[in-house]
C-alpha cells in the first residue's frame, strides 16, 4: 500500500506539486504544480481535448471567465442552494462539516443529510469537537461560493465560479448561431473552479481552488439523438465495471445489458470508460462507474454516474469524474431569468435543448495517475502512460569527458522537437537511471565510447530496465514507434536477438 | 482605418469573442472567447511556449493559483501600493479614474500624477462629471485587487492575483532545488489575472479579468550572465524600432547601438521583437519598444520598456507587453517577509537572484492580431499567421450530390490529425469562400467532378485568392510545406505553369 506522505514527498522534491505559498507556511486548500507537474497537467489536458473533442466535429472548446455575475449564479440556483452544512465548536470556535464527522464515526456516507438529520445523528453518536472536546452549535447552511465585489462602490457582486458549466450555458445562444445551428453541439471548457471548503483535506481532493475539464453536450432528445444511437451501436458490446444504485456490488457488464438507460447517455459513458483504460491506462480493476442515489444527486440530474478510482493513498474508491444528464434544467433557468429565448427550431417546433455533462476534476485525475503509477518495490519508479508522462526521454553521456557530453548534446538536440526530453550530465549512470525512474521518464538514452565509433546508442526501458542498442539515425523513428505506436519494447529486443 | 465596432461585430457573429453574460446584458470588464477565439488563444499560447521556453532548456512552465494569500501580496507591496486614483461625482455618484479624464482633455499621459497633482489639474482644466456635469470629490486611492474571504469564519483574506508573477516568486526556492540548482533559471506562468478597474474600457484592453503569459528569469548579474552574453552576440546586429525615454521619436537602431543597457536585457528584448515580427508576423512599422520614464515605471524596475502596437481600432500606440528588469526586489521582499532564505550559493558567496520579467497581456496580443489582420477592401478577410490562425484549412464539395460530399468528407478525415480543419457543405462556393476569408482560413480545398476521375483537388490561397490543383495523395505534404515550411503559394503556382 502506497503511503500518501511518501508520494507527496516525491512530488515536492522532484517538481510535481506542493502546498501553495510553502515559504509562508502553506495555504490550506491550495496546491501549485511545479515544472514536472505543469507538464503532466498540460499533456493530460491535450489528451482530454484530443479524445473528447474528437468524438464529434461539432464539439468545441470555448474560454470563459472565473468571475461570474451575480445574476448568472442566481439563475443557476447556486446562490440559494450551493451550500454545505457546517457545525461550530462552541468552545474553541473551530468549524467542521457535519457530514464528515459523522462519516468518520460511522464509516457510512452522510452527504445526503439535512440539518435536522445531522442534529439528531450528532446527538445520537454523542459527537464532540475533535480538537478540544467541546460541544457543537446547531448545524447551519454555509454557501461555498467565494463572493467578489465588482467596481469601486462595492455594491455589485459576482462569484468565483464553483464549476465551469455555467459559463458555458450562458454562451449557448451565441455559439448556436456562430456554429450555424448544427445540433447536437458540444461546448467544452477547461479552467479553474473555486469552492470555499470548510475543511480542505485529502491532498488535491478537497481544494479551495481546483481545475475542471467539462464538456456540455446540447441536444433535444428524440430529435437530435440519431447520431448518438449510431455511434453507440459500435460500442454497445463494450464491458464496463458498474455499480447501479440498488446493487450491493460492482459488476462487469456489457453496455447493452444496461437496457433502462438511453443510448445518448451510454455512448458517452462508454467513451469515458475508454478514456480511463486506453488513454490514462488505468487497470479496469481500479475503475468503476457508480450510480448515485436520489439522495446524493442534484434534483435536476435525471441520470448521474460518477467514475471512481480505487486509490492506494486515499483509502479506496473516490470520485474523479461524473456523467450528468441534466435535462433542460440549465437552459430553462437561464431563459427564464434572462428573458432571452434559448430554444432551437426543430421539425417539431421550438424546443429547449437538454444537456449531458462530462465533468472531470483534473487535479484528482492527475493524482490518480501518480497514485496508481508510483511503485516502490525493488526500485522506485513511476509508471505513467508514455504519451502523458512529463518526461518521455532523457539523454546522457556515460562519462563527462572525451567528447561524450558534446555527442549527447547533439542527440538531445535531434530529439527536442519530437519529444519531451531532458539532457543530464551529472551523477553516475546508476543515479541518473534512479532519478529518471522516480519521475517516470519512459526511455533513457546513453551515449558511450562506442557511440563515437558506430553512431549507435542504448535505449533503456523504464518498465523492464532492459536495454537495446540502436543507430542514432533511426532513434527518432524508433522512439515514436515505442511512445505513440503499437510496437513494444520487447518486439525490438526480439528483433535484436 | 478599421472601425472597432465593425471588427467586434465580426468577432461576435463568427465565434471569436464577446461581452460575458451577454444574455444578461453583459458584464463590464469581462469578455468570453468563442470556439474560434479559444482556438486562436490556444495556438498563440502554444507558439509563446515554444518560442520563449525554447530560448533555454532551463526555462520551464509552472502552474500556480488565482487566489493568493494575504501575506504574499503584502510582501510584494500590492496591499499598500497597488492602487489607482479615483474621483467621484458628488452629484450622480459615478466613479472615474482621474488620470483618464485628464488625458482625454489634454491628450497627454497623466498616469504619473499623484493625488495633489490631480486635484490641481482638475481645478485648472475645470473638469466636471462627463455623465451629469456635477463637481468632483477629492481624489482618493483605490486598491485594485479583488479581496476574497477564505474559510467559514471570513477572518482570513486572500486576493485574486493582479499579476501572475508573485505565484512564481514564492515557488522560486522549491523549483531551484527541484531543478538541481542550475542558474540562470526561468519559470513561466500562463493564466488569469484580475484588477478591479474603476472604468473598464477599450474592448479587451482594460478588463477586470484578463490573461497573462509571463516568464520570470532568475540570475545573479555578474555571475550567471555569461550565457546571455554569448547568445546576445548572435543577435546584436538585429534592428529594432525603439523610443528611448529622452527621445522625441521612434528610431530604428541596431541592438548594439544601445550601449548603456546590459546584454542580459538586450538579448531578451531582441527575442521579444523577433516574436512579434517572425511568429506573430506583425509588420515592423506597427511595433516599437518604448522606454518608460521614471514617473511611469515602478520604483523597483531598473529598466522598463513596453512593446507597443499601433492599433487601427484603438487610436494608435498601446502597450501589449513589457520587459522589466526588476532587480532583486521581489525575492528580497519575500525573503524578509517569509524568513526563508531565497539566496543561491555562488563562488562569490550567497546572493539573492535578480529577475528579468517578460510580461505579455494575452488578450491584447490577440486583439493586435485581429486589428492588424482584418482587411475590408474589395473583400473582407482576416490575415492571420498560418501557424496561429484558428482555422488553417476548410474542405468542401463543389455541389451537394453525385458523391462529392462523401469524397470531401474523405479528404477532411485525411487532414484532421495534421491541421485545424473544418468541413462545410452548405451554401454556394462563393459564400463559403467569403465565410472562410472572414475568419482567416488559410486554405480552402474544393472537391469537384474531376476529383472523382483524377484524385486531384484545388487549393485556394486566402491572400491572393489564386488556386492550384494538386493530387490528394500529396495534399498533406503540400499544406504542411505551405503552413509550416518556407515554400510560398506562388512557388507552387510557378511550378504548375
Amino acid at each position: 500500500m502506497m503511503d500518501k506522505e511518501e508520494l507527496l514527498s516525491m512530488c515536492k522534491r522532484r517538481g510535481f506539486l506542493w502546498r501553495s505559498a510553502e515559504i509562508y507556511g502553506g495555504e490550506a486548500g491550495f496546491y501549485d504544480y511545479g515544472h514536472l507537474g505543469a507538464k503532466l497537467l498540460d499533456s493530460w489536458k491535450q489528451k482530454w481535448k484530443d479524445f473528447f473533442l474528437g468524438l464529434d466535429e461539432n464539439y468545441h472548446m470555448i474560454y470563459t471567465n472565473n468571475i461570474m455575475p451575480h445574476r448568472v449564479m442566481e439563475a443557476s440556483g447556486h446562490v440559494d442552494h450551493f451550500s454545505d452544512i457546517m457545525i461550530r465548536c462552541e468552545r474553541c470556535d473551530s468549524y467542521f462539516r457535519g457530514d464528515h464527522l459523522i462519516e468518520q464515526e460511522t464509516g457510512e456516507n452522510a452527504e445526503w443529510m439535512g440539518k435536522e438529520d445531522m442534529k439528531e445523528s450528532i446527538k445520537e453518536l454523542e459527537l464532540s469537537c475533535p480538537d478540544c472536546g467541546g460541544d457543537f452549535s446547531e448545524p447551519e447552511d454555509f454557501n461555498m461560493m467565494f463572493t467578489v465585489s465588482l467596481g469601486p462602490t462595492g455594491q455589485k457582486t459576482g462569484f468565483l465560479r464553483p464549476e465551469t458549466a455555467q459559463g458555458t450555458y450562458i454562451n449557448f445562444r451565441r455559439e448556436y448561431r456562430a456554429l450555424r445551428k448544427q445540433m447536437p453541439m458540444g461546448l467544452a471548457t477547461i479552467g479553474s473552479a473555486f469552492r470555499n471548503e470548510i475543511s480542505p483535506r485529502q491532498v488535491v481532493f478537497r481544494k479551495r481552488e481546483f481545475l475542471q475539464a467539462e464538456l456540455q453536450i446540447f441536444f433535444v432528445p428524440g430529435i437530435h439523438d440519431e447520431k448518438f444511437k449510431k455511434k453507440y451501436q459500435e460500442i454497445e458490446e463494450m464491458k464496463v465495471n458498474i455499480r447501479r444504485e440498488d446493487w450491493d456490488e460492482t459488476r462487469e457488464v456489457m453496455l447493452k445489458e444496461i437496457d433502462d438507460i438511453q443510448p445518448f447517455y451510454l455512448y458517452h459513458l462508454g467513451k469515458m470508460y475508454e478514456f480511463y483504460t486506453d488513454i490514462m491506462k488505468l487497470s479496469s480493476k481500479d475503475i468503476r462507474f457508480r450510480e448515485l442515489s436520489d439522495d446524493e444527486k442534484a434534483f435536476y440530474n435525471k441520470i448521474h454516474f460518477d467514475i471512481e478510482v480505487n486509490f492506494d493513498t486515499l483509502n479506496g474508491w473516490k470520485e474523479v469524474s461524473g456523467l450528468h444528464y441534466r435535462s433542460d434544467y440549465d437552459l430553462r433557468q437561464h431563459q427564464e431569468n434572462s428573458n432571452q429565448s434559448l430554444s432551437v427550431s426543430t421539425d417539431d417546433g421550438k424546443k429547449i435543448p437538454h444537456v449531458i455533462e462530462l465533468s472531470f476534476g483534473i487535479d484528482r485525475n492527475l493524482w490518480s495517475l501518480l497514485d496508481k503509477g508510483y511503485k516502490d518495490d525493488d526500485r522506485t519508479w513511476l509508471d505513467l502512460p508514455k504519451e502523458i508522462t512529463p518526461r518521455q526521454v532523457a539523454v546522457f553521456p556515460l562519462v563527462r569527458k572525451d567528447g561524450l557530453p558534446e555527442k549527447s548534446r547533439e542527440v538531445f538536440d535531434k530529439l527536442r522537437s519530437d519529444f519531451r526530453v531532458t539532457w543530464e550530465k551529472s551523477g553516475s549512470i546508476g543515479k541518473r537511471y534512479a532519478r529518471n525512474d522516480e519521475v517516470g521518464t519512459s526511455y533513457c538514452i546513453t551515449i558511450d565510447y562506442d557511440t563515437l565509433e558506430d553512431e549507435s546508442v542504448t535505449i533503456r526501458d523504464i518498465e523492464t530496465t532492459e536495454q537495446i542498442r540502436v543507430e542514432i539515425k533511426e532513434l527518432n523513428d524508433i522512439l515514436k514507434e515505442l511512445i505513440y505506436g503499437r510496437k513494444k519494447f520487447k518486439d525490438h529486443m526480439e528483433q535484436e536477438d
